[in-house]
């Protein structure tokens, strides 16, 4: 329980304005962009720097204080919902880009700093750090959820692109993992065991983030296709060719119909391959482009709009950014469910097919990153309708236990957090046991973000 | 104590010939190829699979016996020296491909079959595994020290290219971790604890290997340099401008001289790039291959050898191939010891600049995979005589702390083994407590390849 003393003791350390029990900041925190319940923190506090957190840790951790971190609460699967309530730790303060190492490819930053805003400043010396979650999440966000995206098929998800963390730990404790090298074979690898835990064993205050040189060239491509099996026949043999696409996405029918209603397009509404290739110049992409085309022409691609350059991609691109604010606005009233498996290759047509059917007479849109497998759902209905809902949920059920069948994953990029917990077991075996495992070794008295991960 | 009784157990298991005492079949199996003290094991086993694997373990930990993976013994650190005797599990008959599945880019293997018998059955398929140390080491060996080798700087290390593992534990038992699906956000990613952990978390018996379908076209080439700034130069300006190179190797004037003379050549005794660029087809790297060729020239590059296709990038490579061998021959009589740091980029001059100064009157050769800032030096000298080794193993040690201050790494790719322990302490500080505790919380007994990694 927070009492009067310990908002005093938080008060001492952050001063009056990093800590507040206002209703509507702690209403603020009590949501992400998923349908999860919300449940509202006793306090939420901003901490300007990796000491702030620890003392604030340190505070929770002799008052056995649940702690959840917060980006910008824009994850999808109840992730930051401070279910236990306790402290809920805000990062936007922390939002500094502590160094850029242009010639390591380096750039070093507090966890608050939101990934959009720091490719901002890193295209100034020709650099970027390609996980693209779509949202305005924050690198610290990302790190918890191991956050991916469109260009993931080319460069990684987040655990490629991290070097190297600062945690602060249950007890308040710091430490340092990972490393500047690009390579090492030195000790246990525990960056890795932290990216994508949630903030559930540790709190990753700073990063140093793995980055790329922008491209000097680039093409996109939009492939029209009379069947997804088309599409995903082509997936297979861009991926296949030796080409290395920066981005492989594909889109049904149906958000293509989305998108030329709420937008006013008018594109086919078929299944549909978004594409684009990276390149040292623009000069270089021409044979590639043309080799793509053909690809897509052998698999009986009924049209093919492409371009190259910056202003080309672009044009290219616009159509697919914000589908989800598409979606949503469509439908007034309605809330989403948003599915997020992902299957290995090979698999890709059959769970296509198999959602297709599951999702038949709903208001769902089917799209995702192909070139990795990855697959979302969006379902927009209405949870207070209970026996529509809990229908919703069946088939978001199905769907999963369909991809975990299928040798694949019950999230591909959005995270466990309260959503996922009970496929776990199905998806991990007898491994669910050593995770729990570590769990209680960082986080021996459940106070970091609990709730999450385990049910 | 490995006594009569365990023998007749382990013979129950596997059979007369999958056990042997034999004095030369232990010899072979008390050292690798480092200057390490070999120590016999008591007995050596042959499994064929990974029940037999999970028995032979369930014997040693009823019994306290210290259990050693082997994989041929090509790694440099002491990694699978038994320094407590006991078992030694050597996996060359668990050398099968289990299942190649081309459309998902991926192979199921046990893990004692070599990499490069891998990739000749994998090239009928137009895939390969990337990762490639050099020495004909087995897959099992590179997941155990996270091997990676020249082509890392495009497709990454071991971790970076396996998707699942099958791993025996300390009590016999069998667990799966990972996921065939590219990409996943569900639960710790414990997969990436046990690669590079050279056996002392889990013994992995069998792996799901992420592949890469090989380029249509290559192209490389050979750069001259007056010193060793413009050669390094060269590396920050090739990798920064958006190209992807496939090979980025580092050789200094003493390697083209060992070289010229062991294999008759007449090569630049200078320091010298070797590049490598893979694309869909050959057509479309003659651009890139001009625009390397331009950064070279800018960089006052004062002899350029290269080529397009296969062939051509043979022959180029061709006088890479063996270097270790032909230093070894140029000194008869004397040992190897083989230095391996990585540090951020920036500062690879730096180092090389280091190491120059230190090795100078030794017989010492430099070389790398520049391209992610990983150096290698061979120092081949006399172990008997101790004033002389003591004098090279002082020079790595000062070298090593040398890469550590300039926040690099003490091992880019041999792995920690028994010469890098006492170093993990200095480069991971506090985090190295919880690598202790990771170790206790897997192998409570400690019977899992002991000595290693921990002093």
């Amino acid at each position: 329980m927070i009492d009067e003393k310990i908002l005093k003791e938080l008060r001492l350390i952050l001063g009056d304005d990093g800590v507040s029990t206002g209703q509507s900041v702690r209403e603020l925190h009590s949501h992400d962009e998923s349908f999860h319940t919300p449940v509202l923190p006793d306090v939420v506090v901003f901490p300007n720097s990796k000491d702030d957190v620890s003392r604030i840790v340190r505070v929770a951790n002799d008052n056995n204080i649940p702690i959840t971190p917060w980006g910008v609460g824009t994850s999808l699967e109840g992730n930051p919902i401070p279910v236990d309530k306790g402290i809920c730790i805000d990062f936007q303060k922390m939002n500094k880009v502590l160094a850029i190492r242009k010639e390591d490819f380096q750039v070093d930053v507090q966890v608050g700093v939101i990934y959009k805003d720091l490719n901002k400043i890193l295209s100034r010396y020709g650099l970027f750090f390609p996980p693209d979650p779509g949202a305005a999440a924050t690198i610290g966000g990302m790190i918890g959820n191991n956050a991916s995206g469109i260009r993931t098929v080319k460069y990684g998800a987040t655990k490629d692109c991290i070097m190297k963390i600062k945690v602060v730990l249950a007890d308040g404790s710091v430490i340092d993992v990972g490393s500047r090298a690009r390579k090492s074979s030195s000790g246990y690898n525990l960056c890795a065991l932290f990216i994508g835990s949630e903030g559930t064993l540790g709190i990753v205050t700073e990063a140093t983030l793995r980055l790329v040189g922008l491209p000097g060239g680039y093409t996109a491509l939009r492939a029209v296709f009379p069947d997804v099996i088309n599409a995903t026949d082509t997936v297979f043999q861009v991926m296949s060719s030796g080409l290395m696409p920066a981005a492989m996405e594909f889109l049904d029918s149906d958000v293509m119909a989305v998108l030329n209603k709420d937008r006013g397009l008018k594109l086919h509404e078929m299944p549909t391959l978004l594409m684009e290739f990276h390149g040292y110049n623009e000069e270089g992409l021409k044979p590639e482009l043309a080799f793509v085309e053909d690809i897509c022409r052998e698999n009986r691609c009924i049209f093919l709009d492409k371009g190259i350059g910056a202003t080309e991609r672009a044009r290219l691109w616009e159509m697919r950014h914000l589908t989800f604010e598409s979606i949503k606005r469509s439908h007034p009233g309605l809330l989403p469910l948003i599915m997020d498996v992902a299957v290995p290759l090979s698999r890709y047509s059959e769970m296509v097919g198999y959602i297709k059917k599951e999702i038949n007479g709903l208001k769902a849109y089917v799209f995702g990153h192909a070139g990795d497998g990855n697959i979302h759902v969006i379902v927009m209905d209405n949870p207070e309708d209970r026996v529509r809902w809990n229908r919703v949920e069946e088939i978001n059920e199905r769907i999963v236990l369909k991809a975990l069948s299928l040798e694949g994953t019950c999230t591909g990029e959005h995270g466990v957090g309260i959503g996922k917990r009970h496929f776990l077991k199905i998806e991990h075996g007898d491994s669910l046991e050593f995770m729990k495992r570590v769990k209680k070794m960082f986080d021996p008295k459940g106070i970091l973000n609990p709730g999450k991960f385990f049910s």
